[in-house]
C-alpha cells in the first residue's frame, strides 16, 4: 500500500475521514418505476461516520449527473490494491469537524439508479445474462425513481429518519424530490445549485449533447458492447456540457491567465486541449447510454407538473435551504428561488442564500468560505467561535449605547406580537428579533435581507430567511399571510417606501414601522444654526461618506398613513410608541418635536 | 412573377427598398493575404441607394458568421425567376426612410472573403479547376484580409471614403477591423454586439462545434465533394451555436408558451424539433470546410494583439458608436465595452449604448424602437419631430421656472470653460450642455449617463457618450485627461459623493460641482417649525414617493475640501457662485444661509 505525500494527508483521521470502502446493496425483489419495472437492482454505496442507536443522524448526501458514491475519502484500487491518488469529490466538505461533520452524522452516499458507477442501469447485464447489456432497453427512469431505490438503501441500512438529504445539480433536484415524496421521513433539505424544472435552454443543450451521440455511426442504436461506442459523439456532448458547469469568467481566469497565453491563437490551444482532455476522461470512465437516459431523466424532471409547483410541494415539511451561485447560468439562482419562494408562498421553513463564487454551476463542487460556513451552519447551528466572532450577543444582552438603540424598537414589538403568531422581519439583519419571538413566544418567522453574511447568521440561528431585494421577496408573498410584517428602522434606506409600505400592509394583517423621527428638537435647532445634518451614533458618518437616505418625521409619516389607501381601502394607525433622544424614555407630549424615534402600528380596516 | 401578399408589400418602394439583384465583383490580380495569396477572388454583393457625386455618402454594412451580401429588398430566385418570400436579413433597418436611410445613403453589402454565397472561400473551386475544390487548403483568412478585400469592391465602385461601416456579431468585428486598418476613409463606425476578442468560453464553444465537424467520418479531411459532407456534425455544431445566439429568457418565452407545452416532456419535443429544423436549414445553405475556417477566423481574431488594445487603437479616427444588448451572453456587455473604453482612455470620440433587449445576441437582427432610434441618429442626428417629442429646446431656450432652475448652472460653467478644452459631464442627461459647449467652442466632451434615452438624446446631438455608471466610467480614465469634469446637480444622488468627487479630481485637471444647498434659509426655518422636508419644484416629491439623497450644504462641502486630499496632495476651491433661492439672483454675503444654488471651481495644487 503506497501513498503520495498528498494521499497520505487525506489519511489524517483528524483532518479526514481516511481510508473508505465502497459497498453494493442488492435488492433481490423487483421494483417497480414510474415507466417500467426491474426485476432486481444494485446501489453501490458509501457510508461515513457512526448511526445512532436511535437511527437518525443519517445524512444522505446525492450526487451530480456524472458523478458517485465516492464522496469523502480515499480508496483502495480493487485491482491493484493501492491508495487511489484523489478523494472523493466532496472530501472538502464532509469529515470530522467539516461543514457536513462525520462526528455528528452518518453520512450515506449511494450511486443513483440508472447510473454506470456500480449501480443498476444501461450499462448493467440484463439479469441473468452474461452478455446482453440492458442498453436502451433500460425503463426510462426518473429522480422520482432515483429517490424511490435510495429508500430502500436507507431502509437496508437501518435509517428510521433522514436528519437531511443534501445535493447539488441533480443531487439538488432528488433532494427536492425527497422533500416532495417522503415528507415526514427528511427533517432537513439543502438544495444546492438545482432547478424545480429544466429550462428551454438546457434541454437545447442537452438535446444537442444526445443528437452528438445519437448520430455517431458507433452508437448503433446504443448496441455497441463493451470497450466499443460512440465515443466521438460521448466526447463532443461532454465538452459542450462543460462549458455550461463553468462560467464566462471563470473560464478567462483558468485559461487566459496561463503563462503562455499571450494572444487568442494561443489561447484556443489551451482550451482546445483541455477540453479534449475533459473529453477522454470522460469516454474512460462513463457510458453513452447512460448518458441519454439520464440527462432524459433530468430534462424530464419537472416539478411544476400539471397543477403548479405549489401543489407539487404542498405537503413539504422539511425544512429547507436552497444555495444559488451567481455566476450558475446552468441553473440560475432565479431559477433556484422558484423553490424558495413557492414553499414561502406556503407559509413553510425555507430561506435562500446565493454566493458571489465566480466558478460557475461547478461552484458547489469547489466550496468557498462563506458557502462552508451556510453549510456548516444549517446543519450543526452556530458554534461558540461563530458567536463571539459575530460579537453581536443576542436579544437583550447589549452593552454600548449604540446597541441600545439597535435595539429599542425590537421591546416596543416583542410587547406587540401574541404567542404563535406569524411574523415577517423586512430587512431582518442577523435574525435575532425573530430567533428571540420565536424562542419566547414560538413565532414562526421570515426574514429578508440583501446582505449574505447577515442571512447566513440567520440560518445559524435556525431562523428562515430570504436574501433578497425587500420589494422582490414581498411581491411573492400572498395577501394576509402574515398577522405581523416589521420594518424595523430600515424604511429610511428605501427609495419611494410608500408603495413598500402598503405592499407590506396586503401582506400582513398589521404592520410594525420603527423610524428615526427625523423632526426631531435637536435636529432642527442644529439645521437652523448651521444649515448641517446630524451626526451621532446612529448616522455617524459625515455627507461625503454617507450612503442615500430618505428621512422623514412622525408628521410626515401620519399625514402620508392619513392619505394612503390598501387595495381601494384605508388603513388605521394602531398603537403608537415613542422614545425621547436617548431612545429609551417614553416621550407622549410633542413627539414630533420631542421623540428621537417613533413605532407605530398600521392596522388594515 | 408571383408574389404573395406579403411579398407584394415587400415590393412597395415607398416603405421598402423593394427589389433588388445581387452581383459579382471578380478581382482579376493576386491577392495577398496575411496567412497566404489568392490568385483571384470574387465577392458577391448588393448596393441600394444612389451613391454621391463626390462619392462619399457610402454606407458599408458588413454581415455575420452565416450571413451574407443580401442585407434587404426582394430577389428573384435565379433558377424560376419567382420572387422570393423573404427579404434580407437587415431589411427592417435598411431601406428608404428607415434606421439605415437609403434616399440618404449608397448602401453596400458584400459577402465576406471566405464565405460561402457567392465570394470565393474554401467551398470555391480552385481558379482554373473544374472539379477541385480549395476545401482545406484555402488559406488560414483572417477578419484583417475580409476588410482589405472589401476595400477593393469598394474602390471599384467608385467610393472614395465612407461616411460608415456597420455591423453586428462578426459584421461588428469587421466594422472594428476597418476603423483599425483604415482610419481615414472610415467617418463613422457603428459596431454591434461584438468583441475586441473572443473569451475563452466563446473559442470553447467554436471547438466543440469544429471537433463535431472533423470527428465526423464524412468530412474525411475536409474532401468530401458536392452535394455530400459532415452534414451530421455540421448540424450538431449549429445547433450548438444557435442556442448560443439566444438568451435563456428569450428561449421560455419562444418555447413554454406554444400552446401545447403544458410540461417539460412536450417542452422537450418541441425544442428538439425546432433544433432539428435549425441544423437542417443550415445544412443545406452551408459548407462545412467554411465554417471550420471562418470560425478559427473569428477565434484568431484579437485587437489586443501584443500590446493591448490601446496599442491596436491608437490611430483610430473614426467616430464610434458600440451598441450592446444585455442579454446578449456570446460577446457580453462587458467585452463591447472594452472597446469604448479604451477609445475613450485614447481621448477618441466613442459612445456606448446598452439596450434590454430579451433575444439575446440575435437581439440585432430583431431590432426594437430604442435599438432603431440609436441607429438612426447616429447616422442621421435628431428629426423634427423627435426635437418636438422631446419638448426640450435647446440650451437657453428654457421657459417655466422648473426649466430655468435645470439650466442655472449651465450658464455659470459655460463662463468658467474655455475654448478648445476637454470636458467630461457626468450625469450628463440629454447632451444639452455639451452640445452648447461643443457648438460655442469647440469643446471636445464626453458625457456618462445611466439613462438609455437620455444617452440615445446624446447620440442625436452628436454627443459622445458612455451609457454607464458613473463610478465606472471615472474609474477608466487616465489621469488629467479632462480639462473639466463636472457634476452639474447629481453629487446629492450618489452614495459615499466624497470618493467620486475625489476620483474626478484625478481625471479632471478642475472639477465643478453645482449642487442644491440645503442649508438655504426656507429650508432652515420650515425644518424649524413643523420638521418636514422642503417640498418645491426641485424637490417636488413627498417623503414616501422620493427617491434616495444625500444632502449636503455649502459649509459641509468647504469642510470636506479642506479635510481631502487627492493622492497625497491637497486641493483647492477656485471660483465659486452663488445664487439666491430664486437660483438666478447672485448671492455673496452669507451663503450658507441665503444661497439655492452653489457652484464650485475644484483645482488641483
Amino acid at each position: 500500500m503506497k501513498a503520495d505525500k498528498k494521499t497520505e494527508e487525506y489519511l489524517d483521521e483528524s483532518k479526514h475521514i481516511g481510508l473508505v470502502q465502497s459497498h453494493t446493496y442488492i435488492h433481490e425483489d423487483p421494483f417497480e418505476l414510474e415507466n417500467g419495472r426491474l426485476e432486481t437492482f444494485s446501489l453501490a454505496y458509501e457510508t461515513y461516520g457512526i448511526l445512532d442507536e436511535d437511527g437518525s443522524n443519517a445524512l444522505l448526501v446525492c450526487h451530480a449527473l456524472t458523478g458517485d458514491h465516492h464522496a469523502a475519502g480515499i480508496r483502495k484500487d480493487p485491482k491493484t490494491g493501492d491508495l487511489e491518488r484523489k478523494p472523493g469529490w466532496w472530501n472538502d466538505v464532509i469529515g470530522p469537524g467539516k461543514a457536513i461533520d462525520t462526528n455528528k452524522f452518518y453520512v450515506v452516499c449511494s450511486n443513483c439508479l440508472g447510473a454506470c458507477q456500480g449501480s443498476t442501469g444501461p450499462a448493467s447485464l440484463k439479469p441473468g445474462q452474461e452478455k446482453e447489456w440492458y442498453g436502451m432497453d433500460f425503463p426510462e427512469f426518473t429522480i422520482h425513481d432515483m429517490v424511490h431505490a435510495q429508500k430502500k438503501l436507507l431502509d437496508h441500512l437501518g435509517v428510521r429518519k433522514l436528519f437531511a438529504v443534501v445535493g447539488g445539480s441533480m443531487g439538488g433536484m432528488q433532494t427536492l424530490q425527497w422533500i416532495v415524496d417522503y415528507p415526514s421521513f427528511v427533517e432537513r433539505g439543502l438544495v444546492i445549485a438545482a432547478t424545480p424544472r429544466h429550462s428551454a435552454q438546457t434541454i437545447a443543450f442537452n438535446e444537442v449533447g444526445r443528437q452528438a451521440i445519437r448520430g455517431d455511426e458507433a452508437w448503433n442504436q446504443g448496441d455497441y458492447g463493451v470497450d466499443k461506442g460512440p465515443f466521438h459523439g460521448l466526447g463532443v456532448a461532454r465538452m459542450m456540457a462543460h462549458i455550461t458547469y463553468l462560467s464566462d469568467l471563470g473560464m478567462e481566469e483558468k485559461f487566459r491567465q496561463t503563462p503562455d497565453c499571450k494572444q487568442n491563437e494561443d489561447l484556443t490551444k489551451v482550451v482546445n486541449g483541455y477540453l479534449e482532455y475533459q473529453a477522454q476522461k470522460f469516454i474512460d470512465r462513463f457510458d453513452a447510454n447512460t448518458y441519454l437516459k439520464l440527462t432524459s431523466a433530468l430534462d424530464r424532471f419537472d416539478l411544476f407538473g400539471k397543477h403548479g409547483l405549489d401543489d407539487t410541494l404542498k405537503d413539504v415539511s422539511s425544512k429547507v435551504l436552497v444555495i444559488a451561485f451567481s455566476s450558475d447560468w446552468l441553473y440560475t439562482p432565479s431559477e433556484n428561488q422558484w423553490v424558495v419562494e413557492s414553499l414561502q408562498r406556503l407559509g413553510k421553513e425555507a430561506s435562500y442564500l446565493e454566493m458571489p463564487d465566480t466558478h460557475g454551476h461547478d461552484s458547489f463542487l469547489k466550496g468557498s468560505d462563506d458557502f462552508d460556513r451556510a453549510v456548516r451552519v444549517f446543519f450543526s447551528g452556530m458554534d461558540k467561535k461563530e458567536e463571539e466572532e459575530q460579537n453581536l450577543g443576542r436579544f437583550r444582552q447589549v452593552s454600548s449605547r449604540y446597541e441600545v438603540k439597535k435595539e429599542a424598537d425590537f421591546k416596543v414589538i416583542d410587547d406587540w406580537v401574541s404567542s404563535g403568531q406569524r411574523v415577517l422581519d423586512l430587512g431582518c439583519g442577523r435574525g435575532m428579533l425573530l430567533e428571540y419571538l420565536r424562542d419566547s413566544k414560538q413565532v414562526q418567522g421570515l426574514g429578508v435581507d440583501f446582505d449574505r453574511s447577515k442571512a447566513i447568521s440567520c440560518i445559524a440561528r435556525g431562523v428562515s430567511v430570504y436574501q433578497q431585494d425587500i420589494r422582490h421577496a414581498l411581491a411573492n408573498l400572498p395577501d394576509d399571510s402574515f398577522d405581523w410584517v416589521i420594518f424595523s428602522r430600515m424604511v429610511e434606506e428605501l427609495p419611494e417606501p410608500g408603495a413598500v409600505i402598503l405592499e407590506a400592509l396586503r401582506v400582513g394583517r398589521r404592520v410594525a414601522v420603527s423610524f428615526v423621527n427625523h423632526a426631531y428638537w435637536r435636529n432642527r435647532l442644529n439645521f437652523l444654526g448651521r444649515g448641517k445634518r446630524v451626526q451621532n451614533e446612529v448616522y455617524p458618518d459625515r455627507w461625503e461618506k454617507s450612503g442615500l437616505r430618505n428621512h422623514f418625521s412622525i408628521e410626515e409619516f401620519e399625514q402620508f398613513c392619513a392619505d394612503s389607501q390598501v387595495d381601494g381601502n384605508a388603513f388605521a394607525i394602531g398603537r403608537k410608541v415613542f422614545h425621547q433622544g436617548d431612545w429609551v424614555k417614553h416621550c407622549s407630549f410633542m413627539p414630533n418635536l420631542r421623540a428621537g424615534l417613533a413605532i407605530y402600528e398600521l392596522i388594515k380596516d
